[in-house]
């Protein structure tokens, strides 16, 4: 039997920008790739202190992968379980290896002009909450299709989700959680046409039965 | 023709312990396996700005592999070159993808003690030149061996490097280098009779001509 749920309404994360939410432990966050190509960064801190958040490096030891999938528990620096996968309609394909964009980044691709970026987005949207990070942690790239090859290679390729589809994340402590949608239009990592769109994403509440 | 090298005494990375050196642009430091088996965590810093560092997460688009090796050239989170790889004898296999060792991890394998780790050895390391870091990136883990499966499965296992070797760094910058002969005495990272030894390193400095 299915847990009820109580969903809130969708929350735009608008196409090249940030959004950031509090969670309590045990609610979910269902983050929807409403047109099937953007890459959403996602970042969580603990509430309780935003120095500690979750890490890739601590995670991939703990998962046993650099792909997490259903079932993956996201660890924090100190090693505490802070965000689970619980469902994934989206292929199961996201990335842990690459750092958020940035304006180096986009300086390195040519640009002369200022880029809106992955990592002023994360700050932008801590901002919001009245918060800050003293560092950008690698994000948690959903959707994000970095292929491997045997030999540890890594390429850029476009994600593989398709429109309405999404992954369901699970608060394992009281968090902030924040959502960049990838700005990145020089390379084809939001799909093939480069052009950055919305996602969506919905606080979903377990009801006591 | 080779370039002349004037060596430096070669200096020890006591077993368990960190140890810091300030490097210029253009030196070279040899870091050697002694005994063969254990990790080396290495970081890297900017001296203009600590807030400037070696970024596992920013070198693995750039290089195009999770698995470093000669000619591979790491970034900072500024996505500047920082330590160029020159030559290994070691066998070529080190680490981007595993935290450095810390409190957590000896806690969450059962010790009730301290337990000496690679945290706390940046910390101390930097400390012993009047510096502080406000994060622990996720080190370089020279000599490591994380054998990847062909779907992104991650395992822990022993050096395949020999008593001896050693692999050649170049710094891009003047450059703040932090070595921390890896403590980690309950699982085989640093060989299979889990006894952390030390290592050593020695910098060089190319000669003018």
């Amino acid at each position: 039997m299915q847990t009820p749920l109580a969903a809130s309404r969708r929350i735009t994360i608008p196409a090249r920008c940030g959004a950031a939410a509090r969670m309590s432990a045990g609610q979910l966050v269902r983050v929807i790739n409403t047109h099937g190509q953007p890459v959403v960064d996602t970042w969580a801190f603990a509430q309780s202190d935003p120095g500690e958040f979750m890490s890739m490096e601590h995670s991939r030891g703990h998962i046993g992968t650099v792909f997490p999938s259903t079932g993956s528990v996201m660890r924090t620096n100190h090693r505490r379980p802070i965000l689970s996968f619980i469902d994934d309609t989206s292929g199961g394909r996201h990335d842990t290896l690459i750092a958020a964009c940035d304006r180096y980044r986009y300086q390195l691709l040519g640009c002369t002009t200022p880029h809106a970026n992955c990592t002023d987005n994360l700050a932008s949207a801590l901002a919001d909450l009245g918060l800050s990070a003293a560092r950008t942690p690698c994000p948690l790239n959903l959707f994000m299709n970095i292929p491997l090859d045997a030999h540890g290679g890594v390429t850029f390729a476009s994600p593989i989700s398709r429109a309405g589809q999404w992954v369901t994340l699970r608060a394992e402590m009281d968090l902030v959680i924040v959502f960049s949608a990838c700005p990145q239009d020089m390379l084809p990592v939001n799909g093939q046409n480069c052009t950055p769109t919305d996602a969506h994403y919905q606080i979903l509440t377990e009801q006591s039965t």
